[in-house]
């Protein structure tokens, strides 16, 4: 059955990536003694702690609310804690009616472009690239425009400044990044904060992955600025530090005036986050900082445990490491789509190729691969790299 | 400050019309002899029943999966369950993967559209119509072609056939319908369908109140033609039904073809519906038919108190009522959204005027006001019915 009527923006746009993947795993029986590491997504396995459980299991039993309509930007009591807690964290001043909660952080960047760009209009992103970013800007109509970061995995200011056209309505920076795993530094996010307001552009800062930054103290000083709001949207998804990937809990952080904006656009493809979900995560908030600290302290020794095992694989290179990524460039001749589709069958592995995250015409794609290694134990990044060892070249 | 950037598409649309009415109540003491009676949203204000609530706790507990990601386009047990129960309801054959999950009706709607209809596009929509639903055309630059119904808040076909351009892309209807709460007779929902059908387009039924339709059997027969995924989209709502507005949980029944097409829009809008919501969906499905019985008893007897209580007040026409609404000329000098303004401190009632539900160019909107009885119960009804036989003509 040919599709009709169909919008051809949709029917332009790739299919989800992860889903694509899982779909290779269709008809694959795994050895017992060598079963599936599956890094194909950034995706915590275990549930959130008992605590945290029975928080939103007593709300589901208790609080009539948390199964009824709340307000379309989120639970007062969640954007406050946001507010307070970023206040802090970033060393500037955010009030709770500058955050409005989203349901998961795939949401809040889709609602934050729709306020800013519409069919015609230009969007710099990064190569490589979040796909469903991409994959939202497409089906927009909004035209997405690579910036190659090369090797170092970091976008140059300079090369940015020079892809701005009239057309041009934000820059969009994934810090931890995503997929490329580096943690972008304090001056450089600076910069393209200073080269988006001189330009007149929003600059979406997705801050997914912070709670895992190695660093210590701010990643970035761009909320000490008085006027931050005028240019800097913030986005953030209470999913990796909690576990609640399945609750879908995300945020924005934007002026007023801006969230009106995107209060319409939530009103009328959400109404209101899931409520248990905003309950679980003000309550990990209030309650979870210290098993936070040690749930990135085990990331950070998953991620010295993949930087020690590249560094002793043959003709493998590491471009970055780092949150729940590593991205690296592969030795083998065959292009990185077919490479790791066999490494399903060869190595029982499933992770994703550099090309689905810039576009075909990047050459670059074909040899490198994301790893989303925080989802699997130290001695498990070892069998992977005993694995990766036992190819054949 | 002003905003910049700015989507002119958002720009131009409307704030969301319930949290617009919710600001008429800043800084209104209400007396206690006379609380406020709140009819602007279709909205549950009791929780679930506790057995449901028991099933939802138990899951946030028990089931390590309800916390973490699950599949794009929902829960295969829950899209098989829906499969069978509709296909049994409307004597039709529908299957599992013809059914997706969405975080509510609105997005389903989303969703579905994305699929259909880019900017420069068309789509019929009959007016009154609910006001999501044109916010959603108004941002992704779809224009929304009014189809008028008239008194009998009723779409004809052949008026909507005239109305059919080479940029028309579907066709809306929403049955029971919201805000009109008239129920579509069988025989129009199929002549849309063969409009639909022998012009390309797609047909999107919106059955969010399915569930409350006070004919017995099938609202109508589309899901036995062979050939429906073809032309027609269904949504539906888990929200009504089990109270369950707070989890955000809905449908699309739609070809598989087109399904493909949802799933990238849900991918990056969603990523999945919340897992607690659709446990909470399923087991409401597979458990509390005879409670859901007993709900559409109440709210049919909510109906004929509305009906006899309009019976009886002079000057008022009552146009239409069914499922949780009921649609209403009202005989004051002064325009709806004034007057519903006006009736927050003088009869300490929420509603929503009619203009919301139209263009701003149609006079009718002026005259008309929708209450959302269904939230009220009988004695409640009785003493909105006083307040408004109460106000001065």
């Amino acid at each position: 059955m040919t599709l009709s009527p169909l919008n051809p923006a949709l029917g332009a746009t790739f299919a989800p990536p992860v889903m694509e993947a899982r779909r290779w795993l269709e008809g694959v029986q795994f050895a017992p003694e060598r079963p599936l590491i599956n890094v194909s997504q950034a995706a915590p396995v275990e549930p959130p702690p008992l605590a945290l459980r029975q928080a939103i299991a007593t709300a589901a039993l208790d609080t009539p609310a948390a199964h009824l309509y709340g307000p379309v930007l989120g639970l007062p009591d969640l954007r406050a804690e946001l507010a307070t807690q970023w206040s802090t964290a970033y060393g500037g001043a955010i009030r709770a009616d500058q955050v409005a909660i989203t349901q998961g952080c795939n949401q809040a960047f889709c609602a934050a472009l729709a306020t800013l760009a519409g069919a015609g209009d230009a969007v710099l992103l990064p190569t490589p690239w979040y796909f469903n970013h991409k994959m939202w800007l497409d089906m927009a109509g909004v035209e997405a425009v690579p910036l190659p970061t090369g090797e170092s995995l970091l976008p140059d200011p300079d090369r940015a400044a020079r892809l701005i056209t009239p057309a041009t309505r934000a820059i969009v920076l994934v810090t931890p990044n995503n997929p490329g795993g580096v943690e972008y530094p304090a001056e450089l996010v600076r910069a393209f904060y200073e080269l988006a307001r001189s330009r007149g552009l929003a600059l979406i800062l997705d801050e997914t992955y912070r709670d895992f930054d190695a660093r210590p103290g701010a990643p970035h000083d761009l909320f000490a600025d008085p006027d931050w709001a005028e240019t800097l949207i913030h986005l953030y998804s209470f999913s990796k530090a909690y576990r609640l990937t399945g609750h879908r809990v995300g945020a924005i952080v934007a002026s007023v005036a801006r969230l009106a904006e995107v209060e319409k656009f939530l009103d009328t493809v959400a109404i209101c986050p899931s409520q248990l979900g905003q309950i679980g995560a003000l309550w990990g908030m209030r309650n979870l900082a210290q098993w936070v600290a040690g749930e990135r302290a085990e990331i950070l020794a998953r991620r010295a445990a993949m930087t020690a095992g590249f560094a002793r694989l043959d003709g493998w290179k590491l471009l970055g490491c780092g949150a729940y990524f590593a991205y690296v460039t592969h030795p083998f001749s065959l292009p990185s789509p077919e490479f790791a589709k066999s490494l399903v069958r060869e190595a029982s592995l499933l992770l994703l190729p550099g090309t689905m995250f810039m576009p075909a015409s990047d050459p670059e794609g074909a040899r490198q691969l994301r790893i989303a290694f925080a989802n699997i134990d130290t001695p498990t990044i070892g069998e992977l790299m005993r694995r990766l060892a036992a190819l054949a070249p």
